[in-house]
């Protein structure tokens, strides 16, 4: 595997110092070059005609700018699958993604276990991993050093140095200043206002990227998921938290300043339930893991000295409620009329023609049942056009770490496609 | 004045049959070209060496791009104010807008009166005109007739003939489609789903295009206040309703399928007050108008048939809170504390660094008092950042309009910069 390696060196990306046989890329088309290349990426696979159309551009200039992707290794030409064939002429050629162009790592740091993976610039897996942890909050040097430890094994499993990593993206819950690196405030982390990107990229030896959980979900829907259909959606995710991604334009938006889009603290009730994060009416005090399961404790007439673990109680009030439990389902169906509310209120304010709600518990029915979709649609705009699509899609650690991988590729391609310094090299 | 408008045929713009001397824009070059002139635009004036350094490309290109926008009457050298000269070699030179180029109308239809703008390409105010109206809805062709009436004693005023106008942008207060041309509901027109657009465009003779209030005092401030200043800022309008805005990287977002940003129609409080569209616990059915208007009888001792406008009922109300009548007070107070809920709840979605408060009757402090910014500062997300800088800007209807013709310029001069069938030209 080590070739691979040494063929994505001798590619450069436009970086400096790779050479000068490759002439620089023209720097006025550098805008729609990035919207050709997001393209590509979002199609997975795409022929020239079809970009030309997408984007309202001659042909002619869909070969100008790709021919500069394929020269720089960005892009590939790939055999159209058999159904864009037409049978006559020449074989279809779409273009693609270059796979081996770079390899990028991607870690999620959770309460339970951290996980890892790494893939190629396509976002094909070359290797995953776990490791279990003691739930709790952790000092930065320590959870830098597990997070050394995990791309180590990773990287061995992928048979790649770590040195051939482009970037690594990291994902941890709460409050994650993304431009910045700081996290504000995690429940995986002992301390405020950490300054996580830089720390974990003086270890690693490699550009970091951090990001919370809401974010990467999105990216690994925009990056390998839903974005390879849809230009712009939402994505809503509710586990331990309520969080929100969005992507418009095939892009993702954090908000102006790079921390929006948390709608797990959006109020929903003046001095209404207590959140974990001190605040009082959030969202996700009605919505969120903590707040079935403190209620959990009085239906199922618990005292909190009964010691179970969150998902076990959650288990255990979801039987009682189907099972006929009244107070049980009460607490089932308020959270529903709440996520409702606030799935009407991302539609209000975002228009979106599809959520995706997210998480590793969606199969507790009462978050998408028919009663919690009719009560989102009383709540939004009546303008007489249909509602948003909403799909439910359930997701393992593994694959958020795969969402960590795609910040860390959406960072890579934005940085040789888009560098903040382009002007210097000319 | 007619000069001008043969002036500005002559230029053509790019539109289909403006002659065989200038060869089309290099459309690879598209996007940055857009960039360049939205920055241009924005700044008012601005030298090249600047624009160079904001969108981070060389000088050469900036060069390059602006004399194709200069050869095509968009732009035009400017002499820099006295400020930024240095009084040494040449006198400095900036680029502005081609203020002859286009002139376009803008029209705001609301329940009192009628108002209309006519500006130029750089959006100088050519000449205002006003009609007052019998308040209710209105028929289609009623409405259409009278903005007909309204375009035509305007142009009169600015010496220009209707067909030398470009568009005309118009505002509706309610639930507009803009892309569509659209109006679900409105409460100056008696039906819904009305095509405003067309009825229009083909009684005036001219392209219109649509969009609610809120939009409308967005995209003045986009193009003539604070857009000249910031790239990224959130509008607020309260009033009959409360409406939002939003501007990201220079240009208006209105969600993703065209409808968003009804912060108004949010819900605050699961099966709270009843709202004007029918819902309840919408955000402006206890911040806007109507919601003090309703609270107001009662403080007041007043019954519904003692029959005073809006306007004096709320200052009767600000009257007895400011000489110390306790319900008066609270009234203000809670929709101080809505209104402080509903802003915590745009910082913590849209993160933006400037909010302005905008509406008829920003007088009333209670506001922009200093409890509910405090307020609102307790319910967003506790990150360590201070708090968005809050603006408070008094509009009049006259203003209204210029926000219908900043839609106007911006509709002509996106048209221009990025036609949908660019390609069929070359």
């Amino acid at each position: 595997m080590a070739s691979l390696s040494a063929e994505r060196r001798g590619l450069g990306g436009g970086a400096p110092g790779c050479g000068p046989l490759i002439p620089p890329l023209s720097e006025t088309a550098r805008p729609l070059r990035q919207q050709i290349f997001d393209r590509v990426r979002a199609a997975g696979q795409i022929a020239r005609v079809e970009l030309a159309k997408e984007l309202s551009i001659s042909p002619a200039s869909v070969t100008t700018l790709t021919s500069e992707l394929i020269e720089r290794g960005f892009l590939e030409e790939v055999r159209a699958p058999r159904e864009a064939d037409t049978g006559r002429g020449r074989p279809a050629v779409a273009l693609g993604v270059r796979a081996a162009a770079h390899f990028v790592a991607g870690i999620k740091l959770s309460d339970r276990e951290h996980t890892a993976v790494v893939v190629d610039f396509a976002g094909n897996l070359i290797a995953g991993e776990a490791i279990s942890r003691q739930p709790g909050a952790m000092q930065l040097s320590d959870i830098v050093a597990a997070s050394e430890t995990l791309l180590d094994r990773v990287c061995a499993k992928a048979g790649l140095p770590r040195a051939s990593l482009s970037a690594v993206g990291l994902g941890v819950p709460g409050f994650v200043d993304c431009p910045s690196g700081v996290v504000h405030w995690s429940p995986v982390l002992s301390d405020r206002h950490v300054p996580l990107a830089a720390a974990a990229a003086q270890r690693l030896g490699l550009p970091v990227h951090i990001d919370n959980d809401a974010n990467l979900v999105t990216l690994a829907e925009l990056w390998f998921g839903a974005g390879r259909r849809l230009s712009d959606f939402a994505v809503v995710t509710i586990e331990h938290g309520v969080g929100m991604g969005f992507v418009i334009n095939h892009r993702i938006f954090r908000g102006s300043q790079g921390m929006g889009m948390e709608l797990g603290h959006t109020k929903v009730q003046l001095d209404g339930a207590l959140c974990r994060c001190g605040q009082r009416g959030c969202l996700e005090a009605y919505v969120a893991d903590y707040a079935l399961v403190r209620e959990a404790q009085t239906a199922l007439n618990l005292t909190h000295r009964e010691n179970q673990s969150v998902g076990a109680l959650l288990e255990s009030l979801f039987d009682h409620a189907k099972a006929g439990n009244v107070a049980a389902r009460s607490i089932f169906h308020r959270a529903g009329r709440y996520l409702a509310l606030g799935l009407s209120n991302v539609v209000n304010l975002f228009d979106p023609e599809l959520i995706i709600l997210s998480g590793e518990r969606m199969r507790y029915d009462y978050l998408y049942a028919e009663e919690t979709l009719a009560e989102m649609q009383a709540m939004m705009l009546n303008t007489g056009r249909p509602a948003p699509r909403i799909e439910t899609h359930a997701w393992g650690d593994l694959l958020w770490a795969h969402g960590a991988a795609a910040l860390a590729l959406h960072e890579v391609s934005d940085g040789l496609l888009c560098p903040p310094r382009e002007m210097a090299a000319q």
